[in-house]
């Protein structure tokens, strides 16, 4: 095994993105790999919120919302976010709960598609979603007289026809890794003449999305997995642009009118991005996460993608080498071993299943964090700007004490 | 006008709530009179978010979410807030934007209606409303197949009947500064058998609201006015206890489900007060706020209101005593003189109109800060906890210097 952890040692001082490990605070005790559930606190955060809460809010106060640039901060914080994505300018925007999100996408899209055809009444909803997904789209299907069904991603094609509306499908899933074909299926959506909404909270930050290459219709995240803006930090909103004049946001809130400060009676929509923001932003942690995006200064996803289908690689054969074929708890992977079906992460089921979860809370002890998953699945993410691989040896190797122990 | 400059010194030797100026970052050369669109900056939040941001994220990371507390803050906030609104534990959470809960009490307010009677489908909205509580009302009459009637809220007794299913009502009038009859309204809301649903933005913190003891269905607000949470922090969300059981959100999102980490694809909604909210909640937003709450600790909201009312008596008569009767510009009083009809703000209606706005950048040029509304609108907003006499006259004396001047 001592072949592993020199192969880790080599691969970490040729790792081009090494660098950016410095970006974050971390600690020597702790290998941290639930960067896929709320990611590690970037250095230049402290400073920046601790200046906007004393300076901007404490010394200026009200005069912060032009002086300090609060008002924009939405739109200025999407553009940080697009091209991770893949989205040109003006069709992203940050704020409100990723499942907020979800319920203006899914009822937008429900909307522009009966347009085209008023007998649209049906929803898709990948069978696998993050749980909050499906229960929007059932709120908004209760709201918009639609019906709901759920769908495997990869049965999608011939699922997806003329009462379809929307199809609401995760980029990738939350408990297995699997990463669905945005492309394929977004193209098979479009010929059946419904509209793709993706949730991209499990790949955007880890690996190319390409929003508009792709012709996605609406998208959103979360921001505090691979993206690093700390707990809670608001979502965003993807809306193409060809969209934006016939998108009718179920959440017309006075920040996305076209002029918020003449207090109209009547509501009339703002162009673009705008058109999605909601009520007053909640600055401090909108703050927090415009600062955490400068780790992205420089750097290109396509080496993200590189370094965590690397890391994830070196994962499942330090698995495979360090656990023992006698131990106490047997593992496999969920996780595709193929590369255009893995996102950054790697789940592993337990058997006996009812093990997994003191499996995580032993790992944890020993200073390996993951997490756990009912039922019996350990999770580890893999965030490229800050997991080294001598990380993924340290971490395979006590899985491999943890789990290899007598029956 | 010695006399009042005298008289203001008394006065502020002997308030009882001068000890809470001290929990404010506040500096000598400004009168801020803006505490009403956004609070001063409470002294604890500094220490407390920098706390949560370094060790609690950067050090605990996941962890927190249970060892510091995190899950459970919508609700353990919404305690801190409850009190102070006139709610007995376990009605109130936090989270979301005040827009965001506007949309789910007022849908939440028609479903609990139209078990009773399905024909209801009017919903009644003031219209003097602050625009976003309109423009969301609209998007939830739309989607529930409601209509929407704008009447003024003294005119809701008259107006309200058996089609009405809810109405959505300003406890203080946001440009006027007008407090409406809390208590009769509701009453004259339940005797049509339709629901009452508050906006308390410009009144808790301020004045007593009384949500139990009057009966009040739903309520909302935002926490970044009197109650100092700081710019955009999360609003709060008020289910009176016999409705919670009937409360079905349009925002079901997993925070709000019986048991989220079940991660269960059907959706069944908690019990209590969790039930209003809805995804990952902001944790560094709702952690300033928090701390900002800890000035209350000890305050009587009888006492607020009594100095509340104080104050803005004396800024009439100052404003009075100080104006020009042959100055460039007249200002007359929008907001009511009878006690019982004030909020904590006085509105000054300027002539001509379209002075207001060069006004009040002159009065914050010289240190007075208050803000202007369209059409000729100067607002002065009076926080009890940290507004002393002094202000008061130093700023209407200010304002007789700009708005003196020759015409």
């Amino acid at each position: 095994m001592e072949e592993l952890a020199k192969e880790a040692l080599a691969r970490d001082q040729a790792d081009p993105l090494a660098r950016t490990r410095e970006l974050f605070v971390l600690d020597a005790d702790t290998v941290y790999l639930d960067g896929n559930s709320l990611g590690a606190l970037p250095r230049a955060v402290e400073g920046h919120l601790a200046d906007v809460v004393s300076r901007e809010w404490g010394r200026l106060r009200i005069r912060s919302w032009t002086e300090s640039g609060w008002w924009e901060m939405p739109q200025r914080v999407g553009e940080l976010v697009a091209p991770l994505v893949g989205a040109a300018p003006g069709q992203v925007v940050v704020g409100d709960s990723t499942s907020v999100n979800v319920f203006k996408a899914v009822v937008g899209a429900v909307r522009i598609a009966r347009e085209g055809d008023a007998r649209r009444d049906e929803l898709l909803v990948d069978e696998a979603t993050f749980p909050t997904d499906g229960y929007i789209t059932g709120s908004a299907a209760r709201l918009t007289g639609c019906t709901v069904r759920p769908v495997a991603a990869d049965a999608v094609p011939d699922a997806v026809g003329p009462r379809t509306a929307a199809v609401l499908l995760n980029h990738v899933d939350y408990r297995t890794g699997v990463l669905n074909d945005l492309p394929a299926l977004t193209a098979a959506v479009h010929a059946a003449g419904a509209l793709a909404v993706w949730d991209l909270c499990h790949s955007a930050g880890a690996l190319p999305v390409g929003l508009d290459a792709h012709g996605v219709d609406f998208a959103l995240g979360c921001t505090y997995k691979f993206l690093n803006g700390g707990p809670g930090s608001p979502a965003y909103l993807y809306v193409r642009a060809a969209h934006q004049e016939r998108f009718e946001t179920p959440l017309p809130g006075w920040n996305s009118h076209a002029d918020p400060f003449a207090m109209a009676p009547a509501y009339e929509p703002a162009a673009g991005a705008a058109r999605g923001r909601v009520g007053t932003p909640d600055i401090l942690s909108m703050a927090a996460l415009e600062a955490a995006l400068g780790v992205w200064d420089g750097v290109r996803i396509e080496d993200v993608r590189a370094k965590s289908l690397a890391l994830t690689d070196f994962f499942l054969r330090c698995v495979a080498a360090y656990r023992k074929e006698d131990g106490a708890v047997r593992v496999r992977s969920l996780t595709p071993a193929e590369p255009a079906r893995r996102g950054s992460q790697v789940a592993l089921l337990c058997d006996p299943a009812e093990r997994a979860e003191q499996v995580m809370r032993e790992l944890i002890a020993r200073g390996v964090v993951g997490d756990f998953r009912r039922p019996g699945v350990l999770r580890f993410g893999f965030t490229p700007l800050y997991t080294a691989f001598q990380d993924v040896e340290r971490a395979a190797r006590v899985l491999g004490d943890v789990i290899g122990g007598p029956r």
